[in-house]
């Protein structure tokens, strides 16, 4: 058996935040889902075999019309998703086909995802076992304790984390169980289970332009970078 | 003499990140430059006794026209900027008036500073002796070694730090020449500072409408605030 690496995109937020008769994922950016432009990155990616989707229960048909729609062969599964964002990932490693090398981990209202971004990751992935992209901080980040403020780490060493994350199938498995051992179930991102865990995670740069949609300011925004490209 | 609370204004910037004919904080907002904006925050306060403004050398002329022209009756200094943000602040700090309680440190470009946070960040700056204004971070960050994450901090513990920054002027006084004796000339940051000597600093709420105009989308972000507010 050949083996694979299978992207897994979490689409299981019902977006209270923006307030859209649907979730954020499904609101059209440029005529088009965003989630859909997000599928489209990883259906054109070379090194992509198959992506699996999970959503929420209440979406999973009207994303399976979406795909047939637009013609997206890699989605061969749409999952429903968990109580937790923690939930919803170990449901997606779970269901990757047999024969999984590497898995990316991705957030469906990320549109801006490149083939650069996918293959760095899955690159240091494959040497380190865990990947994570990172970018500058924009702002000072201090550290506080109550009502102080006690410490200004260097902002050098200090990134924001997106998605996507990349591991190898065995390490990410085995730090959902071990998570689970421990009664940690409400990690909102995987390579911190990972590093919990004690195994270490690579930093592989990501970009400025791979937001997270999450309000009304970030599809704005969202609209102009693909206004840039046309 | 009356003890006074000062605002000092840093305008030194000449907004290399911007493509514009003139800095940033000339830059029109609703009809009116960005700075005219942010010092008409501290004309309307009542607590604020007076504003020095901290200024690149080649618009302190320019900045002397607006100032009457927008009939600012607070500002009684302009002042010629340093090399670096910390030699501007500490210019503005020694260009206070005589009877100086506490000064205000302030970015020209945070035109949205309010009445609350005027006060709260000089109330906790007269019980402590120094205050910073801090929001929640929107995103994880993670603190990275080389090409390694090496840890991810709990996020409650980690704010975004603003200005404005308020300081009894003894002790930001003592801050500026205790830095420049050890030799530390590009602090970014007056709290980093004080905290670098060993003193407590002071955690007060900031606001995420006190944004920092950086580059045309914080200027779009800036024009929908006022738009909001209309």
């Amino acid at each position: 058996m050949n083996k694979k690496d299978v992207a897994i995109v979490l689409a299981g937020g019902i977006g209270v935040r923006m307030e859209a008769s649907r979730p954020k994922q499904f609101l059209d950016l440029s005529e088009k889902p965003i989630i859909i432009h997000t599928l489209e990155r990883f259906e054109k990616n070379i090194q992509i075999s198959l992506v699996a989707v999970v959503c929420h229960m209440d979406y999973v048909e009207y994303l399976d019309e979406l795909v047939k729609k637009n013609g997206l062969k890699k989605v061969y599964k749409i999952i429903p998703g968990g109580e937790t964002r923690q939930e919803s990932s170990f449901i997606g490693i779970k269901n990757c086909s047999p024969g999984t090398e590497c898995v990316l981990i991705h957030d469906a209202v990320r549109p801006f995802i490149d083939d650069k971004i996918i293959e760095d990751t899955l690159t240091a992935a494959k040497e380190t076992g865990a990947a994570g992209t990172v970018i500058d901080t924009a702002d000072t980040i201090v550290v506080t304790e109550g009502h102080f403020i006690k410490e200004i780490p260097d902002r050098k060493n200090l990134k924001r984390i997106q998605t996507p994350q990349g591991f190898c199938y065995k390490t990410i498995t085995e730090a959902h169980e071990w998570a689970l051992k421990k009664g940690i179930k409400d990690a909102t991102d995987d390579c911190g289970l990972v590093l919990a865990m004690g195994r270490p995670v690579r930093a592989v740069s990501g970009s400025v332009f791979n937001i997270k949609i999450t309000d009304q300011a970030d599809l704005s925004l969202a609209e102009k970078f693909i206004a840039m490209v046309q």
